[in-house]
């Protein structure tokens, strides 16, 4: 069935019901599929990027002249240029993505019970997952990987701007999965720049098993407010370095400066450095000599502004609003506070629930903050940036979480997974 | 705060808003609460339930001789009213509770990363249960118990038919808490009988985590289209046991009686039999008669019929719609078929994927069944009966989901609680 070309949004609803129902019915085989088939699947489609680079880049040439034309912002311009090395690292994802053990069918905790039953969880698909992105057109090979390994099936909703290259690149996607005998609906392409497709797939409980919104707030917003299907989504990644009065300095400032200034547009960027009384005259002298140097700004409450002044470093006023916000740019809240319980309240307060991270030597206190502070991530001495699926050994990521059911954290293969009980009796009845 | 006499929605929202902040509040204390004082609560409600059992006998009594005025049907009036022997299981529930292992804290799967890290898993409460009951007030302790041992904060509402009683177990519960050094708002009754007090705990997303509807279908498919909270449910508990062409005749007999006969209003017992057509000549007549002197009403496809009748036993023609049934009643319906493709087909076509069974020898067989069928407990020679979170080693039931996300089955302690990741680090920056 082909899109709508002009879809009012009865024909909308129609195609976007068709592509759910074939979703579904793709879905039973790639539960069943073979650990080999699906690689297999995976292997085909990577030597096929291969075989045909020249021409995915021409498809994202014609995506990219298009969207300058249309006045696309460079950021986004950016972000959609696919260059050589991007595409080879699609196809490299996808044969690391073979190489990981297939999570599928694995019982786990089998434990005999005082019946005679003996209780187990086996590992199973979640069934149909939507996926939800702009720009990027290498999300449509990184997350069909994650998809198809899974035993899940896939919709894609790429952004208008890439439909080019996502044409192709599903196509790709579709012969592959033949290949290895997996049915080609096991990854579908919303092939509609209708943007009301979103919402449907949001709404569409029958058919879309869990949805993965990779966007702009704005889109995450909106999907929060009417969304029905459960999401793997974070909103804001307002992330806190407390630096604890017993901090060893130079971890402090190793890793204070790394969490802010290693990359800034990234949600798991420190945007509030919070630092205990007793080491702020010896930390952020040095520190704010850093951010200076790299050209960041920083905003600090009255304590820090005259410490920070005092050593010649410029500094701004922080309001509330600034606790509250994620910079994704070189600009730093500071909070200068008593110690390891403001630090928690304050970090519960303003923070967002995804990565916070304490420096100090002492025992107790990191305990403390590890068990109190209710994020996704909670780190002792090492940097917010390692919160992310590769550094955490998931071997993959499709998304990070921020709430606190099904997944949690960056989310790996498992996070596309359910556990069922099975139980393995020899005639047993209950009494 | 006082619930308002006789609220109107303004006051209802004012109110419940309150009882959400104080829950969200108290959260972060019983978040912290160690072992100890949380095992001290629990067994100090459990010794105040035996010293004041006869005031609560009283107050169920005017509950109970006041829902008989208003003409509550039979049924309800039985689940509502306490014996005492109900009221020591109540006592004995919460020392069971608090003798089980405290998820809370409990590190996991601590792994070192190539960068130096070591990231494990941390366990840790929700924040804030709230539960919504009918007649039985023996929920209110059993909830109140698992809520207090995971760590988190419960909002109650209990039915109005039950809200003398609910009113006395409350009040002890908040002295148990007291005298264990927690803070009474951990466990609030929603002391009001303005039913759309219901809605609003299922849309205030920023004071409950998560929502446990123990009610009617009628009850929880409202929930279904108005909650914004996350909630552990089941709608329907359609649950089947296919007996194979290879099964142990003994084995099939003993588990099909079993899954129907040991209780009929129970959401794990059996609603439709499946048969392989290898099978039934033996299986229906013998099986047919233990149903008929029980007294179960058989509804069968038209093979299955011919059987019975041609050994002299009543059968009623089955339709799609008994298929679709929960009939929670000494009624069957029974479908014969080729195999066990079909009978994977069948359950997943009209089952409600809470609990099914199959009856067979057949290794490769008992296998394909396990995997293929899409339901929160797949069994192989065992009665559906079993699927419990006692049977199953939880050591207590909060209830039982058939959604994929976060609980699937059974839902015991682990299922009031998240887990969030924890890093391990000694001053390592990201490259």
């Amino acid at each position: 069935m082909n899109p709508p070309n002009d879809p009012g949004k009865q024909d909308l609803a129609v195609y976007m019901t068709a592509v759910g129902r074939r979703a579904r019915v793709a879905s039973a085989a790639t539960a069943r599929a073979s650990t080999a088939a699906k690689n297999a699947a995976l292997r085909a489609i990577a030597a096929s990027i291969r075989a045909r680079r020249g021409e995915i880049a021409e498809a994202n040439g014609r995506d990219v002249a298009r969207a300058r034309m249309s006045g696309l912002e460079s950021a986004l311009l950016d972000r959609l240029k696919l260059t050589d090395d991007y595409i080879e690292q699609m196809a490299a994802g996808l044969e690391q993505v073979a190489a990981l053990p297939d999570p599928i069918g694995e019982i786990a905790d089998v434990r005999p019970q005082p019946s005679g039953i003996r209780v187990g969880r086996m590992r199973v698909p979640l069934g149909v997952v939507a996926i939800v992105y702009e720009s990027r057109p290498n999300v449509t090979i990184d997350a069909a990987g994650l998809v198809i390994k899974s035993g899940n099936a896939a919709i894609l909703r790429g952004g208008s701007e890439a439909i080019e290259c996502n044409r192709l690149l599903a196509a790709l996607i579709g012969e592959g999965l033949a290949a290895a005998g997996l049915p080609r609906d096991a990854v579908q392409l919303v092939d509609t720049t209708d943007r009301a497709a979103v919402g449907l797939l949001a709404t569409m409980t029958e058919y879309v098993d869990i949805l993965v919104p990779r966007g702009g707030k704005g889109l995450i917003e909106r999907l929060m407010r009417d969304a029905k299907v459960p999401m793997i989504k974070h909103l804001d990644g307002i992330c806190h370095v407390y630096v604890d009065g017993e901090a060893d300095l130079e971890k402090a400032i190793a890793i204070a400066d790394n969490a802010k200034t290693q990359r800034y547009g990234v949600c798991n960027a420190m945007e509030t450095l919070l630092v205990a009384q007793a080491i702020a005259p010896r930390l952020l002298p040095r520190l704010g000599r850093i951010y200076a140097d790299k050209g960041v700004e920083l905003r600090g409450c009255p304590e820090t502004k005259a410490i920070l002044q005092a050593a010649g470093i410029a500094c701004k006023d922080a309001t509330e609003e600034d606790w509250r916000t994620e910079y994704l740019a070189p600009i730093l809240a500071i909070s200068t506070l008593p110690g390891v319980d403001e630090a928690i309240a304050h970090i519960n307060t303003f923070g967002s629930r995804h990565t916070d991270a304490i420096v100090t030597e002492n025992y107790t206190t990191a305990m403390r903050f590890l068990r109190e502070v209710d994020s996704a991530s909670v780190i002792v001495n090492a940097s917010t940036r390692f919160a992310d699926g590769f550094e955490y050994g998931l071997g993959a990521e499709i998304g990070i979480s921020n709430d606190k059911l099904h997944a949690r954290g960056p989310v790996g293969l498992e996070g596309l997974t359910s556990q069922k009980y099975v139980v393995f009796g020899d005639g047993e009845v209950r009494r």
